[in-house]
């Protein structure tokens, strides 16, 4: 995986993404260039992923210094500010967005001029994506240890390179280990209702060579219980004093890696940390009843049936057996390890 | 729900079925006086469920009598005997449909005529069908007693009158406990990868006004820990005498509800017990990948990713909390009390 999920064109000035929701049948880059299009993509998943949203929202409020011309500095900022709080709310759960919107927006709070603002905010959008790289290649550095030298490594939803600029958390954790010759099998879970797993995780660890296999959500229990899984990997979109919020799953997940004694471990950059907030305070995101009444053309459910679609779940913290992150591995007790990174 | 999910059709001599592939966008009756017929049907899931095989297999082999007319009484019951065996490889799993095959069977070994066999085979077949009737509204009546007043049930797969003849073994307990003026909510997980719990469970029980939601399987536990469940309830496809062998995820299920203490119930008529066998003597059915790398028209998965979609699971019964048949409720320990029914 040579290629970034979603990158600058500095020829055009615009943002140009992948759109992951046309995978894997499709690999198409959109070229972007309003701030619309952009909340657009994140509300509809064409760009998701902590990582990957941190870098989308950079990139977002560099291209609204771009778009707007206002002659009066304070009016022109005010135009930037409002469209990072707009980009900021479109998904409420993972803080990387706002993370990366606000690191934006600070670095231009100074600027004396809309050429000066594009040019620190550009500048400082490439270096959030760079220092993503970097992030997650250390991630998997560090991850990559744990791992034993032949392995089946189970993991939920994708917190691969299509959810960060490239290699990613969890999937950069296998990539690593991989890399260093470790015999490494991954079994992809599906990832309902968006599939993350099955069209995301199978494709990108496919075009590696990466043996990979997909399953029913259902069924890693089963699987664990057969003692056909080592370990657990998963990415966060936030993690708070108590607990890790990640794609809806991953607390059973956690729940049943417990009871059958196999590790669980969390990757994700020191940017997904929220030391401000227990879990109880954040707000998880209920998203359309159509990602579970529709798949394609087909309808999965009656009309008048309702659901309930839950993006993320809280897994708490004496689940999980590890937190790795760019700066080292979390241990238990996390409450007096989480004050480290 | 007063409809049939499988019943003979007097006038013409042949076997009519709800297609239930086609729901729920599409309530659609088929004709069926084939045994290739029959067999897609069990094979492509447009039959399904363990109650309701064991209904189909016995018109299976009535239906078997009435298409063939050899004069020998030995080569007429041959043809037939090896149409029930045909039938009974259909699917590996479900202990009802040989069950059925081999009562219906057995009322024909002694007939002198083909006219006398076919009488006998049709009598049998509408005895079991009855009879699956009747069991479903004994287990419906005990199993309504261990409902709360006002509670939320969580089920899995389709355990509903569309499983068997009519009313249902999960879903039957869920209908008697609302009968007798109990207030139940449902939780219908979607049961991947077939969907039967988003298309068939929603769909029924909202035919019958009974609340119902339908949710990721994956979200179930999260749900649990939120004390939004007080009781999870779901079929069996067999019972051993260390397992309930049921959709794949009811592992995952009975996991996190013993995490949460939370009762987990099965509910299935005596007909689902195989005394002789323990869990790793049985072969669990895998499935065809297309039902993970495809929904509708939409691809889920890159083509050179394989899968692992085994369609069950075996619980150990120290997981579960009451096995509700129509003789009674089994409570543990098992090891005794299953010698019962």
């Amino acid at each position: 995986m040579s290629e970034k999920t979603i990158f600058w064109d500095f020829d055009n000035n615009c943002i140009k993404f992948v759109e992951q929701t046309l995978l894997p049948a499709e690999y198409k880059i959109i070229s972007c260039d309003s701030i619309e299009r952009l909340a657009k993509a994140i509300k509809n998943l064409e760009v998701r992923g902590a990582p990957a949203l941190g870098v989308a929202g950079a990139f977002g409020v560099s291209l609204s210094t771009f778009i707007h011309d206002d002659k009066n500095m304070d009016g022109f900022l005010k135009l930037v500010f409002d469209d990072g709080d707009y980009l900021s709310r479109t998904r409420p759960t993972a803080i990387n967005l706002s993370w990366g919107i606000k690191r934006v927006l600070q670095s231009i709070q100074n600027a004396k001029s809309p050429e000066e603002a594009r040019e620190n905010a550009l500048s400082e959008a490439v270096s959030i994506a760079e220092e993503d790289e970097k992030m997650c290649r250390q991630i998997g550095d560090f991850g990559a240890e744990l791992l034993p030298d032949k392995c089946t490594v189970l993991t939920h939803c994708n917190a691969g390179a299509l959810a960060c600029y490239t290699w990613g958390t969890a999937l950069g954790v296998i990539r690593s280990a991989v890399a260093m010759g470790k015999d490494v099998s991954v079994i992809s879970c599906e990832t309902r209702p968006l599939n993350q797993g099955s069209r995301l995780t199978a494709w990108e660890l496919s075009r590696d060579n990466i043996p990979v296999k997909t399953i029913p959500d259902s069924s890693a229990a089963f699987l664990m219980r057969k003692g056909e899984i080592d370990a657990v990997i998963v990415g966060a979109d936030r993690i708070t004093q108590d607990a890790v919020f990640n794609k809806i799953g991953t607390y059973m997940h956690a729940v049943c890696a417990k009871y059958h004694n196999i590790p669980f471990f969390v990757a994700a950059p020191s940017s997904t940390f929220d030391k401000e907030h227990r879990e109880n305070e954040i707000e998880i995101e209920i998203r359309n009843r159509n990602e579970l009444a529709f798949c394609g053309n087909k309808q999965l459910m009656p009309d008048c049936v309702d659901t309930l679609n839950y993006a993320f779940d809280p897994t708490p913290l004496e689940l999980i057996t590890a937190i790795i992150t760019e700066r080292g591995i979390i241990r238990p007790s996390f409450d007096e390890n989480l004050k480290m990174p």
